[in-house]
């Protein structure tokens, strides 16, 4: 009862059902609520007016007819246990996209709502109600048992000062408190975004596959990448596109993960280079126009579609980029929630290119086909909504812009007066060193330059990773302060000053002035 | 009487007498005067109380004698005409900086002021006679003619439709107008920023040196530069640090050329690839950590001191770079304000570093020790002034940030009611393609996206043209509009909302959103 991907659609978003506040149309649902909740816009459902129905009696289906009902044309119908539904009114109003709906069609939930175990909730059934059609035959056998598992059962124990953002898929940060404590980030501590269940990986059978024109074929063990290539280590910082957007959020919801200002770490990466691996397969040394290199994850959605996202080929196999295949994380073996046994590092480049349990690379003329290339992490202008986004407008986000962010003191703290200690972090994409960071205690309107602490870089233009920023400054009982800092890199671009006029409705590339408003006791 | 250059102090600028607004010490100067007069900073010496001095008897000096004052302990003396000043006292109030005036020290005036003809008034005259020590001794011969010559006579003619804000050097910008109508500027309309007079170049005997250690030395006549090597030709846009300086002095007064928008300009360049020659001198294509280029021009001040600017070797050397050494722009041979015959270009990085007049290219492993290097070019936090700058502590810039700016309407206009045709340019360093510009008619609440129009990029990231780009909307009688523009490059960078928090002493990278006003009638 698998179904093959459809392809996505110009609507698609995240594979898992993200908050999609209700707008215009969405019967009932309460847009604050739902964006408050992130990934449990579902809850929303239960506001839903309820209808009287009276218990009918309902034909009977084979699961093969309810196999033929798999588009719009023909219906969209789905099962649950039993029961049958016809969910065509209901696809555009799925809170996780039409598209995500349409990957069920013709078969049953399950193996579905085990992925996004969001929908295992009261008033989902009982919305779902509304759509029944009919039963099951008899005869039908019930769902196999391995569908309805928990495909997130064997995911990792994680550290329990991690701020979660969503269990299943695992998304986590720091606690800003812990953040800029350390310039390695600890493991444990390592911001976490996943995009579906970790998968179980045996080391021994391991293989990563290189493929593409112009090279010949590779299949190496993981004892073959650390034997036959010399090991190559990279300090860089990862961010996800998303870093900052409850900002975003607080100015117009947004749909995605509600990051306050941890989705951003750093470590020491150790493993083989990109560009030593492709040069061993026979790919040429020279940028070739436009031609990219597209990873796959290990990682899969239940119709078997594995997490995907590509760089361009000339970062690739450019010395200075450091590309890394990774197998260590600050001197271990990589954890399963960062990749193991091997994940791509693309320093100053957004996470979302830094492809985790990676099984494959391919060179291709052109960029990756998966959704998180084409359908997800781009920027738009603010007056683009979800009824209005053309992805192919945009380019998708490789560097990342420059970004800093108040770590110490928090927002809403109580400072004693004396001497006040404001501490952070500053990080620009592209190895675009920062070479300033100013930080304001009046709103803006004057400003001081931070101290800054950081590890040198290998070479101008290859600062991979961030720097942490101090200053002290002395304040007096009773004032309210309004702290405020913003970076400026290597190529002079700095933040912009407010939050509005970046917006867009995914809520990537929050990198205003942040802002945290304390009081002086 | 020619002194050898002094060593340039901390509070060195350019070498011209650039606005320096009277602040704290400055006796009866108005700051804002002088802030909006630009160069013409020293009128504002008019301004000073005048003292009354009755003619006294002054004693006589000979010329060696005079040579003898040449530093705060043994004061400062200069001449003029017969006549001899003890300035000592007026050095750190000199509008051009203290280090200028000390070039002078202990000789004549008259070959500087030839260079900066700004000096050249009634009431600096006036100002200098508060400061006479004595008359020069009858048997000393005047200053040789040809040291008074006005050193800017053999600069070429000029288009009359260019703004200029310096005659002697001559800079000079297109008329907003007109900045915006081609996508490639036409030579006479092409911005010029020359710090010094224009030299006259024979090209017959123009040589071209190269050289460094790691590669054998290079002498080329123009012939052999244009049959030894293959030509390349690169779209690229020169932008001047210095663009749209008078926003940021509407602020608070900075010290610089007032150049309004037009500070930027774009055309197609032929030459030798700078690449191409460094490899035919024998000198490694690898990038070699932190060395440099450091180019000097034939243009030269009284003390024989070349204009000079360099760029990292890895660019230099890089093939993606496009760095150019041109004789050609636009298709016709470089003209003498930009540079014949020869010139660097060094596409997405500031105009600073296309050094005109080339002469000598040198590899070393440290930056150019040029005044424009090391003392000027570079941004500061807002709160550093002229007491507290410390050019060790900033990075010369190289790559520019995201900019952009509205050509029409301009500031003020009276536009028809109707369809507003709003027009502009964007563009950022480091061939960052520009991906996108919003416009607001409303000072930035709500925004649209408008349309561009460029070249294709040779390749990703090698975007060294502007984009120019139009939106039309309606607009409707009565209305005061602030129309807005902000840019986004392919690494997501943004302009900041507004220009106080941007604000640095020297006035430089001015990259605020823009903002026009105007009124629809």
């Amino acid at each position: 009862c698998r179904l093959p991907p459809l392809p996505l659609s110009r609507r698609a978003c995240s594979r898992f059902p993200p908050a999609r506040p209700a707008m215009g149309g969405h019967r009932g649902a309460t847009p604050v609520l739902a964006a408050l909740l992130g990934l449990g816009a579902v809850l929303a459902y239960g506001e839903r007016r309820r209808r009287a129905t009276p218990a009918p009696q309902y034909p009977q289906y084979t699961r093969e007819e309810v196999g033929r009902h798999r588009s719009l044309q023909d219906r969209i119908w789905v099962t649950h246990g039993t029961e049958v539904f016809d969910v065509t009114d209901f696809v555009e109003l799925h809170p996780g996209g039409a598209d995500k709906l349409l990957l069920a069609a013709g078969g049953p939930l399950e193996p579905f709502w085990a992925l996004y175990a969001v929908h295992n909730q009261p008033h989902v059934l009982e919305l779902l109600q509304e759509y029944k059609v009919g039963e099951l035959s008899p005869e039908e056998a019930p769902v196999a048992p391995e569908a309805t598992q928990d495909p997130f059962a064997r995911d990792p124990q994680r550290h329990p000062g991690l701020r979660v953002n969503s269990q299943k898929p695992f998304n986590a940060e720091p606690p800003a408190e812990l953040l800029a404590e350390n310039f390695l980030t600890p493991n444990e501590l390592f911001f976490t975004r996943n995009h579906l269940p970790v998968p179980t990986v045996d080391p021994a059978s391991y293989r990563l596959r290189v493929e593409g024109p112009g090279g010949r074929e590779l299949s190496l063990s993981l004892a073959e990448l650390r034997s036959r290539f010399p090991k190559h280590e990279v300090t860089a910082t990862l961010q996800c596109a998303g870093n900052r957007r409850t900002e975003m959020s607080s100015v117009r919801p947004v749909k995605g993960l509600a990051w306050d200002i941890g989705a951003i770490s750093t470590a020491r990466w150790g493993g083989v280079r990109l560009r030593d691996l492709l040069l061993h397969a026979g790919f040429s040394s020279e940028r070739q126009g436009e031609w990219h290199v597209c990873f796959e994850g290990l990682d899969t959605d239940v119709g078997g579609v594995s997490y995907g996202a590509s760089i361009p080929y000339s970062r690739a196999v450019d010395p200075a980029a450091d590309v890394l295949l990774a197998y260590e994380m600050n001197g271990q073996e990589l954890p399963r929630d960062h990749g193991f046994p091997l994940r791509v590092v693309v320093p100053g480049v957004v996470g979302a290119r830094s492809v985790k349990w990676l099984r494959r690379g391919a060179i291709t003329p052109a960029e990756s086909p998966s959704h998180w290339q084409q359908n997800d992490y781009k920027g738009f202008c603010p007056s683009v909504d979800w009824d209005t986004v053309d992805y192919k407008t945009s380019p998708a986000i490789q560097e990342l812009p420059v970004q800093s962010a108040i770590t110490q003191p928090r927002p809403g703290a109580a400072v004693p007066e004396g001497e006040l200690t404001v501490k952070g972090y500053a990080w620009s994409g592209g190895g675009r060193e920062v070479v300033r960071v100013d930080v304001s205690l009046d709103g803006g309107r004057s400003w001081r330059t931070a101290r800054l602490k950081g590890e040198q870089p290998v070479a101008p233009g290859r600062a991979w990773a961030w720097v942490l920023w101090e200053l002290e400054a002395p304040v007096t009982a009773g004032a309210e302060l309004e702290i405020v800092c913003k970076a400026v890199d290597r190529s002079y671009n700095v933040q912009p000053d407010t939050v509005a006029p970046i917006w867009n409705l995914r809520g990537v590339l929050s990198n205003a002035w942040h802002r945290v408003r304390v009081t002086v006791t």
